[in-house]
């Protein structure tokens, strides 16, 4: 059973590539964030609760970050625990849920961003091959969710990200 | 703390487009995967186990798709007792362990190919965006290999990813 028996087609080679480079850039992230104590989810949580024009609430939070709702909700949990961010129920209606980022939080935030060799990996990359890649990394970001969307009706339905 | 005291540079940005690109299409390729009821990392084992040149171990399997060693060690144990690799024992040096795809394995292999909508997901993109892409990628696992190697320079020594 040797490669050529595989036939894989270009875009299926093309996937592993992205797949393995993906691995390997997410473990560099994580690695780096262990530096300073951070998981890389915790971080991507403080990052789209600063990015967020609007307030978010815990399944919208889900939906940006790919987590099934129960996941998130533990997440969220662990994170209030740990002081990093806060559950408040001032929206209306009121048993909506929206979760703000504390000053502890706002200070892991800082300390992620303090190390940003991984989140700085596409300088060594030419102006136009930036571009490209992050043209087509929205495009590929609404082609998942349509297909996610088709195979999974529901969760994904009203979903910003 | 608005979005104006972010402050985050251009490949600040880029990093978080493609850190939710990357998440909803690995998504994505897990909600096609459950309809044949195989998981991304073992799809990505067996993919890995197949296109490999040379045998694998444990060790470069881990290496590859960036696991710690023991992680690694536990799936290749749950996927030999689901019957879809096994581990043999026929390399030199005795104690090296090889790991191959059994028929079962191979089934799955192919069960998991049939469904491949998100394999195929860089079809909607135009060739020179695949090429650019394909590229970057490469680039973008290099640098991150670097990366790793520079902050843990042990595991990840003399990988072949």
């Amino acid at each position: 059973m040797g490669k050529d028996t595989l036939e894989l087609n270009e875009n299926e080679l093309l996937w592993g590539r992205l797949f393995l480079a993906t691995t390997l850039v997410q473990r560099a992230r994580e690695v780096e964030l262990s530096r300073v104590n951070i998981s890389l989810i915790q971080a991507m949580v403080l990052y789209a609760l600063k990015i967020s024009p609007e307030p978010l609430t815990p399944s919208r939070l889900a939906k940006m970050l790919c987590r099934e709702p129960h996941s998130m909700s533990a997440l969220i949990d662990r994170m209030e625990k740990q002081g990093l961010i806060q559950k408040k129920h001032d929206l209306s209606p009121k048993n909506l849920v929206r979760v703000v980022v504390t000053a502890k939080g706002e200070e892991a935030f800082q300390r992620q961003r303090s190390v940003s060799a991984v989140t700085n990996i596409t300088s060594s990359l030419t102006r136009e091959e930036r571009e490209t890649l992050g043209s087509c990394a929205d495009k590929l970001r609404l082609t998942a969710k349509e297909l996610i969307r088709q195979m999974q009706p529901d969760p994904y339905d009203e979903s910003l990200f």
